[in-house]
């Protein structure tokens, strides 16, 4: 089977110099180029951004019980299923542990990065036809959000598993935060902490590391002494508010799909798939955005699959073929 | 030691004819009566209500890795550190899987039921002389509830774990509810699926019949097809319902504290504890009510414990003396 | 319908007396007399023997989720299935946590008391015919073992759920066990500090407890400086100990009945069941009991069911009636 | 900081030609190799065998939580803690998961391989001095297995979290492994439909994958029906097979030891570590093994450290530079 390529390039991004986390402004860019890749020619391309805790090079990462994504790629193309095609995947990795592919005063402007850095240096490196974008979990998040914003951008976007319906998907982690909060003695304190540890994987540590990294994203204010961001409860004592929480809301798939209209309809490709056994619930989110989007008419593919939140690259298998299809023409 | 006597007395009720899920009329009262008990006398005497899942009598069950109630009283006050004190226990429990012990068009006016039938039933029986409202988990929330509500009838209220800040205790639930009700066909099809099982403590039925039962009692809605109860989350796609969430919101005993300023002040007692690992994440509604009732400055005892939800009945000692001794003077 | 009555008698032993563990010697014995109950019959009786954690009296415990034990032979004897029968149900518990029923240097002549002292002092207060003897986990245990032990005394057995096939039930509790004495100084500090927590329910407690009290019944040893106990791994390392393990074999079940061919064959009802989910692994001891008895060609009534080990009350519905059936005649 | 490079070279095996799972014979070796690399220079050689369900090529997958092996070697260079060395880390992936390194007719002759294929074929590309053998889990195991089997061909050994104690880390997963085999029609028909299912990283699946792997390994049995399998359980009840286990138990480093002193005195490293809260009880292994060294009079290393059996690749810090060391005189 002949087998693409895997290109590491390096970017030197002048938007995140201003990231208040310290975060590295030298960027990895994984590209996997198609076997028979002529430099001369245009191909598709696909913006692959990764879920939390991911980095972009984490995609082609080698699992024996299942299959990484270059040898994916090289085997839907020696199939046919799937046409030469490009995929970029951008380092996004931040000290909150991720990225939600959003600006945010509290981490950095990563969708300008996005838009403004990443793709004009990879292309500047390849020669590309249509753009899809691309992502798992805060990647299939990050992929719905900037389809619905960036039309003019990205043709087409697949969202696996994407966070959504946030009542649902985040709520549940928060009493978690709290507690890890208050005995490290604030957000700060607590992520110092975190990474001061020698293991960073500890199952207890990850609802709050994501609590925090989405207050981060979702509501971040200058004016607030922790660490710029606020929280939809109060740290000393739990009490909800309100007020906050609604600012997450607006950034919940479900509650712009309806302003987002003409922005889906411009799309050649709109793919929602989640797992019945989310462990992060979000299948009720791809179910509404599945709901919204047929009611209002918008042609989309949704499947659902047996399975939950982790392990589920071969998922890819289905939306990958679609995307160079809907990028191809 | 000598030993107080546990009688049981049944009683009829007219209020609970309408009740719209067929539950029983005629139900128990387990009323503990002190060692050296004398009709001619009269008595402080505490309402027990209980938590989830239990009913009056259970207080009484036996158990050796820890104390029954009856037990403990006799301990107590062969002790010295509680006076003779009167403990009636009544049975308030549904085909939803407890109380909240509010009236609910879709289960059944329970605090009329309290207030107007088991309190004079009870009190027809043995002479008494100020009342508590005593209770843990759904029987603390009844116990704070009634309290505010009700400081003309009950002088003193210990709220063991009580359900509060909802947001924290009750959200999590939601996803496995919602699953719940998609695979049986609806709420009303899984609680007579659940019924039928003859094995009814299954440990992922826990949430779905939480989540219906307070759904039950926070927003009934007689218009509503299911069971004539609205629930926060749209059944089909789980998308979120705000308004409904709002009339949740409204039951919730912190959202309540403001408001009730004049009652919580007329109690001799107001009782709040909770333990620091509890699994519904209650000791965040603790620590709010403990903020609010400081800053409004209502007096209170307020204790927090290492330990979680369950299993908690040695709490008991702590708050059965305090509640004597507010009522017996 | 008709109700039967609960006695609570006391009995004091002299063979507890010796007991190492400072146990009491005064135990109740809860006694279920049938509806119209006539002193002047003769009833088959049934010994209840209870599970680990449990006592006798715990049988009759009151939960709104299921049936308690009186209620259940009220309603099994008022339609018919059941005939009238007494069930008498004795306070083994210990300070290890329950019984194995069992004599052991380490705990108590358990099996004696029960013969020698429970028997007469019930069979003293009530006229009986034929005994069965019947329970659940350990209390299914410790039916078939003096089942096979005792066939005249005991005509009938019902082996719930019971333990065997001890490699996959125990085996795995082990490294918790081993951790947690390590941690706490030894068994016997493990053990007196068990008893000093408040709350003896937490869930971590539960295998080291477990560990602890099989083997102060499966391998007592007076010279053993751990409270007169082997343990069948290093209490230092962890290293296995073959030849301790060699003598709790010798109390399983499975590697018993080759031995207890005649008295299995005495027997006028020989039941066992498991739940093919049963979390303790005991569908495995209950196959192999079924798989041997069957190749010696004793009958017996083996039943699987899909459930798990705990709130399994309603499989009494199937025994009970079967007992009676067994001892009446 | 100067980076190594990571070569891929692939090796055609004769010896695996024969392996009865029809597992790949061209295989992967995963070569890292120092700043600053001189091919005419010849460096101490550490061979890097991975644990269950890896392979060599994933010990230098990216995880931004933590530090991938290249890195982590180019940093431990740099800072002087490491002296320059090669890594050599062979795919021994299999059918039934993973790798114990040892030769089995049911599997393939992996230790074979290891010995007269993998080294001869890496130290025909790259320029060696002295030789260690480092892994963990059953790559721990594998190392020190072959530690002592073969210290004329490995002069050093790094055992991390590696398997023994087998009555510990592995009885507690036979029980779902006998379920999930009976369920499936036996150990065949399970693995055949556990490799058609697209995600095999089920948690559930993990037991059974891990009880098939170490039966396969350690009792051989070419007259088995099972895949030429002996398993320690009667696969139809659970019986246990005492004569099996015998026969795994010789495979477990504690009861290996007393017969390898000769071999553990002539290594310059016998290194062994474990965390206290291994999921897998692999402390108690470790603790074994210490003490049983200790007892001969063996040098070694042993560590403890606080945390569990995944994502410990820190611990690579300690036991690199001690290998470098050892290796490099």
């Amino acid at each position: 089977m002949p087998r693409g390529t895997v290109l590491l390039e390096r970017l030197d991004s002048a938007i995140l110099k201003e990231n208040p986390l310290g975060d590295p402004t030298s960027r990895d860019v994984a590209v996997y180029l198609p076997p028979r890749y002529d430099p001369m020619k245009r191909y598709p391309i696909v913006y692959g951004i990764v879920g939390y805790t991911g980095t972009g090079r984490s995609l082609f990462n080698i699992d024996p019980l299942a299959e990484d994504l270059a040898s994916k790629m090289d085997r839907l193309i020696a199939s046919g299923k799937c046409g030469p095609m490009i995929i970029a995947a951008p380092d996004c990795f931040t000290r909150v542990g991720g990225n939600q592919y959003v600006n945010s005063s509290a981490v950095g402007r990563y969708e300008d990065y996005l838009l403004k850095e990443v793709i004009p240096f990879v292309e500047s490196k390849v020669r590309v036809g249509r753009r899809g974008i691309w992502g798992k979990s805060s990647g299939g998040y990050g992929s719905i959000i900037q389809g619905m914003r960036h039309p003019e951008i990205f043709s087409a976007l697949a969202d696996h598993s994407g966070d959504s319906v946030f009542e649902l998907c985040y709520i549940q982690d928060f009493a978690a935060a709290l507690a890890a909060f208050r005995k490290a003695g604030g957000p700060k304190a607590w992520l110092r902490r975190f990474w001061k540890q020698p293991n960073r994987h500890h199952s207890e540590d990850h609802p709050v590391l994501n609590t925090l990294g989405m207050a981060a994203f979702y509501t971040p204010n200058p004016r607030s002494p922790h660490m710029g961001i606020d929280f939809p409860f109060d740290l000393k004592t739990g009490e909800w508010r309100p007020e906050v929480w609604e600012r997450w809301r607006a950034w919940d798939p479900v509650n712009r799909v309806a302003r987002s209209k003409a922005a889906l309809r411009r799309l050649r490709l709109v793919y929602i798939d989640c797992g019945t056994k989310d462990e992060f619930n979000l299948i009720w989110g791809a179910r509404t955005l599945h709901a919204k989007l047929g009611a209002m008419g918008i042609r989309h593919v949704y499947e659902e699959f047996e399975d939950g939140h982790m392990s589920i690259t071969y998922r890819y298998d289905t939306s990958l073929p679609l995307l160079w299809r809907a990028l191809k023409a």
